[in-house]
């Protein structure tokens, strides 16, 4: 998708036309039963259905499968498997991976119409967001050290109030809601840092918080540019060293 | 977790210490059920617990909260609220995200017992490494373009035979797959590429390709480097430039 994005550096702020990555929900449906949908990039779904099955252990070879159909359409994939009876029950097993966190779905498509705007006033000065990345990435000891996790940061704007690491990004979110809990933070006050990229479920976790600021080093999403869209945060992405591209409710971000 | 790795650049190849960073599997109950389980960095198991009933929409402040009490030692965590009637099936809708790509979950901790090594007696150059490295990442046009994606490719050590991209790790390596599925390959004589971290549902997806080398751009987790370890996995990390870090089997790269 293409989108105009408000790019800052140490020299300048203009507005230019940006490309964010697609994201889609595609639903599979096994032997004609919906099976489970899948956030992903629009692209190999065929190889994507085929590929989900195999490292789930439901097919062994190409031999297995009848017929594979993608529609394009409404984004369902569509296997038959030359064995009908096939028990899928396994695959629900309520371990979630660090990639995930789990972030899932404690929502669905169509919650997306349910939910409101956040009515956030806070605004904040580009270079105080660029200080804000600064310390958060100073922060991140585990990261230098090892170079395997995520982190995720709290700030009123100030200071980082709560810092969490986790080799999940989701992770690493959740424990700073969490520490914020703890300490009675005001989670609507509050600007989100996080290294990880934004897809939807972060956005999704952010509209939970009530918070109107996400600041992330790596790239949004265009289902997250959208949902930050519809609900009115502002989504700041490559934020590193003196630079960061505002994508969404520009005018909470001062140059 | 210390662990001895080969490290290997242009100039030499040397045996050092290093450090990986540490994933744990820690299972949630809520008010005395069990609820599911996280793969996760070992800290803060409190806030995260927390963090993610948040998340869930299971709790709305920390005074919901009776108790929360965690038993370091079978990575437990237990958490009590003031309400005891809270339906969770809403948490497993089938909508898996793009991080978790849903690698979740086809196994347990347990399946470990089970799995045996790989034979596979590929052996390769590092020089080669270098060389399939550079190729892949060339292929990574969309990543070029947008900052958003993770890629995986197959090689047969000469050259890139199957290529995907997506926003999750997992279901750019579940594109391969589907390729290779697809054009007939054969996965236990080929070598994955990866752009991402490795953590533990990567190396089960490894495992199952039967596959005997898998070389990412990213970090090892703690628990990646002990899969490997016992199913006799070459993993490579950290390959860069010039450089790379063998964890396991080291015999298969050739300096």
């Amino acid at each position: 998708m293409e989108v105009d994005v408000l790019k800052i550096d140490a020299e300048k702020c203009e507005t230019v036309k940006d490309t964010v990555t697609d994201e889609i929900f595609l639903t599979i449906h096994l032997n004609g039963e919906e099976l489970l949908t899948l956030l992903c990039s629009p692209d190999n779904l065929k190889e994507l259905s085929a590929g989900f099955l195999y490292s789930a252990g439901l097919i062994h070879s190409p031999d297995d499968i009848e017929n594979i159909f993608i529609n394009n359409k409404d984004l369902t994939s569509h296997i038959t498997l030359k064995e009908k009876n096939i028990n899928t029950d396994f695959i629900f097993k309520r371990v979630y991976t660090s990639g995930c966190g789990r972030g899932m779905l404690f929502y669905n498509a169509l919650d997306l119409a349910h939910n409101s705007s956040v009515a956030g006033d806070v605004k904040i000065r580009s270079k105080k967001v660029i200080e804000l990345t600064r310390a958060f990435q100073k922060k991140s000891e585990i990261f230098k050290k090892t170079g395997g996790v995520h982190s995720a940061a709290l700030s009123d704007g100030e200071s980082i109030l709560a810092f969490s690491e986790d080799i999940g990004r989701h992770n690493s979110l959740d424990k700073v809601i969490g520490e914020a809990l703890f300490k009675n933070l005001k989670m609507e006050n509050l600007i989100v840092l996080t290294s990880g990229r934004i897809s939807s479920e972060m956005m999704f976790k952010v509209q939970k918080m009530r918070s109107a600021i996400i600041v992330s080093r790596g790239a949004p999403t265009d289902l997250s540019v959208r949902l930050a869209e519809r609900w009115n945060v502002t989504l700041v992405g490559f934020a590193r060293g003196n630079r960061m591209n505002v994508y969404t409710a520009k005018e909470r971000i001062l140059y």
